[in-house]
């Protein structure tokens, strides 16, 4: 915040503008009293996401009901010149909804509203506050549903998920949130409202709906949402192939996709992955065996029947060592609830965790896994694998003690997981966003004329950098280390963040 | 351009820079003398695309042979104040590659090579000037193929379907270009050049990949497009229903879209369209017959059975009174090559015609053609409706004969249908684009604010307006009349476009 600011803030010597009382009350009279927090105790709730490493407090939290109150406190920001961030369920992974040093949280939490449901047109029209799981929910009387389905989606929001370009276990077939949103009506960084995309599956024009899907709030804030609902398949079959090594599984997930044939879902998870879920949810999943696959099969009966088989095929070629099917939709929730438990299970092996998200083309998926293990045992840290094998997306969770003094080196190990990501012609991130965490990463995967396009685009649309600043792209502020050299973060050294 | 030029250009009295001969040896030195044209014959195959009621001649036309010349050409374009339009095959229908006043062609005619060609990963690089058809082409030998599948396959360009977001008959399965092409390299308006997206299925960062796919050479020109390659299907059947009434025929659609089924193609034609096609082409379609569905199913075997069973009961369930399938490869051709040729047939029945291409929601199909029915009589006019029936993307063909004077009419007409595609809750386009042809309806579909953002994002990377201005968005120079109203063009009073 270089910016001279207007009459209702004032410049501190941290170099930020201070809430005074004046737009206080102004944003008391816009949302109501109620609708602006500002107990410390309060507070303090918002300190962080689901990326716990990065902690600030807001100077003030709001909670608005609707578009209008979004945009009249957006424009109370702007006219001051307070940085803000917008926040769903705060269970992002990389920091995004972080509050920015003497900013403003703009909680969604009570816009929670289904505006409109139609099934017939399989689409439906919500707050950002619902949840993605609630979608579904809706849906399912008409034997519908929302195909993206992030781990975290009982309590994620779809407002979250819009950020976030959010995916989960079932986008290897049916794609991210950007596939599945149709229209968005967005309060712009200046206050003012717009509507992005349309109705009809085409629109005209430049595709500014996809662009802010992903955008991580630095583009302003969805406040409706129209989502289109997928009708639910006829059959779904669901295997879990155990193999005797982690390549074995990785040349599997290559053979079965190479067949053409599309699984709903192929996810892997390897030994240590596996003993965690087990402690925390006891799926049934194999303890001790090197790598599991779990793969589903959707649409019709006789599709899924031969789809089964060539999966079934293709395990024993490369060497599965035992194949389990479930045989309803209570061992499959099953499966999937100890899938979906693998990160918060790391607690019960770990004392600490970092999650991570990058990338790889899937040809070079056994040569990634080999590459982690060999750096894991480099650096004397244990790796946990459970990831989206079918779209390359590897969650590598990195296992430390804190106590011990592991953190530095664990982070550093993390964060080359990510980087060799992109060395293998991959990508820093498949769904969990840039945020904070990986700004400073982002000068290994682009060049500085592709970084100076995404800062030419930010700024068309904000360019007092109040929304969200300081996130998805570096800034010398953030990254003054030469990359790949660990230093103490600079928020850190300045009191601003508290390390994990 | 408003804006005052540099030392090689001048301001013209119609308010242009015009390019001196400093200016034209400054290209010649970059490119070479044979890629620099401005014989006056040469130029004139320039002046329009396929939409040919909009004609203007360019002052240069540039061929460009690598990424790098076209930096060259684009930076001297900047430097001097001289607006640039890139140019493919010119096979456009919204005259998006329509020269610019005093302006430059980039005709992307050289660059037709392919860069690189991985079946394993299933992709490929190419030049902009490869045509759609050769990239299937050159994978088929590989069991692959490239998904959109515009009708003018044969000689458009990949350029051109980046530029227009392109689709065809099979986008309703498979996605439009956007969904299949992965990266691109492109020189931005300031002659920079940056990549956009990247290897992975997924991409760090806000995605200018997918906002520039579809941004009709307003953001700059694609030089190096990364497009992924789909495995051809197993098993393909392709079917042919005839329908007393075209209501039948959408009815049928409908049916099949709720039943769960996702044919790769769902095309609709009507007594008109059949009437101009058989002329054309004698494909087998049944004369007389009110309205025809092509429908055609791919996937496994097996699951084209099913499917096609089932498409059977429901086309039976309202009415058809004929289904025939096609036998193999060779008749499914023909019955392609029919559908394909629709637009190029209307020669054979009127002297003239207008392509439309507006999108309504599917469950809306059958009052969208009962209004065009109604209108079309209103109007005296007839038209022919030939379209992508499961995406709601409709082709009405409106015919007219100039020598009769019907040409003011009929762009009344068809402009009206546009606008009731947006009142249907649909889109002013579906995948031709908005170009130059519909910039002055844009309104009718964005609000101010909508319009605001797009103008602010496009000033983002143009500042000065140079990359194919005067398209997309409408401009009070461009738009003077009120919407809905005809009056001549601004351009075409002022002698600057010829009409039809």
């Amino acid at each position: 915040m270089e910016k001279q600011v207007g009459d209702r803030g004032s410049v501190t010597d941290r170099g930020g503008p201070v809430i005074d009382t004046a737009l206080r009350r102004a944003f008391q009279a816009a949302l109501g009293p109620d609708a602006v927090l500002d107990d410390p105790l309060q507070l303090r709730t918002y300190e962080c996401d689901g990326l716990t490493g990065f902690r600030r407090v807001p100077a003030l939290v709001l909670l608005p009901r609707d578009t209008e109150e979004v945009a009249a406190a957006v424009s109370l920001c702007a006219e001051a010149g307070v940085p803000f961030v917008a926040r769903g369920a705060g269970t992002g992974l990389s920091g995004g909804a972080v509050p920015v040093a003497q900013g403003v949280v703009v909680s969604l939490a009570r816009m929670r509203r289904v505006l409109e449901f139609d099934p017939e047109d399989r689409r439906t029209v919500v707050e950002p506050g619902v949840t993605n799981a609630e979608i579904s929910r809706l849906a399912a009387p008409h034997g519908l549903h929302y195909a993206p389905d992030p781990s975290s989606q009982v309590v994620c929001t779809i407002g979250g998920n819009v950020a976030e370009n959010s995916g989960g276990a079932h986008c290897v077939k049916y794609g991210f949130t950007v596939h599945h949103v149709h229209a968005l009506r967005v309060v712009l960084p200046d206050g003012s409202t717009v509507r992005l995309g349309g109705d009809a599956p085409e629109t005209a024009g430049p595709d500014l709906r996809g662009l802010f899907i992903g955008s991580e709030g630095t583009l302003g804030i969805a406040t409706e949402i129209t989502v289109r609902l997928l009708r639910s398949p006829e059959g779904v079959r669901t295997l879990v192939a155990d193999f005797p090594t982690a390549r074995q599984a990785g040349d599997a997930v290559g053979e079965i996709m190479a067949a053409g044939i599309v699984p709903a879902a192929v996810e892997m998870l390897d030994a240590l992955a596996i003993e965690a879920c087990e402690a925390a949810v006891g799926a049934g999943y194999t303890r001790g065996t090197a790598a599991a696959l779990v793969v589903e099969l959707d649409g019709l009966d006789e599709e899924c029947e031969e789809q089964f088989r060539d999966v079934v095929a293709v395990c024993r070629r490369q060497g599965t060592t035992k194949i389990r099917v479930a045989a309803d939709a209570r061992e499959r929730a099953l499966v999937w609830k100890g899938r979906k438990a693998a990160f918060a299970a790391m607690g019960r092996i770990s004392p600490d965790y970092f999650v991570q998200d990058g990338v790889v083309p899937r040809t070079r998926l056994a040569e990634a896994l080999d590459r982690i293990a060999e750096m894991s045992k480099a650096r004397g840290l244990r790796v946990a694998n459970v990831f989206h094998a079918g779209d390359g997306n590897l969650h590598p969770l990195v296992l430390f003690d804190e106590k011990a003094g592991e953190t530095e080196r664990a982070e550093r190990l993390s964060r080359d997981i990510a980087e060799m990501c992109v060395e293998l012609g991959g990508s820093l991130s498949g769904e969990h966003g840039i945020g904070l965490d990986k700004a400073c990463s982002m000068p290994r995967m682009f060049g500085e004329d592709d970084l100076a396009a995404m800062e030419r685009l930010r700024k068309a649309f904000d360019p007092d950098g109040l929304s969200n600043p300081g996130k998805v792209l570096p800034t010398p502020r953030l990254c003054g280390e030469p990359p790949g050299r660990y230093r103490p973060h600079p928020l850190e050294t300045a009191g601003v963040v508290e390390r994990w």
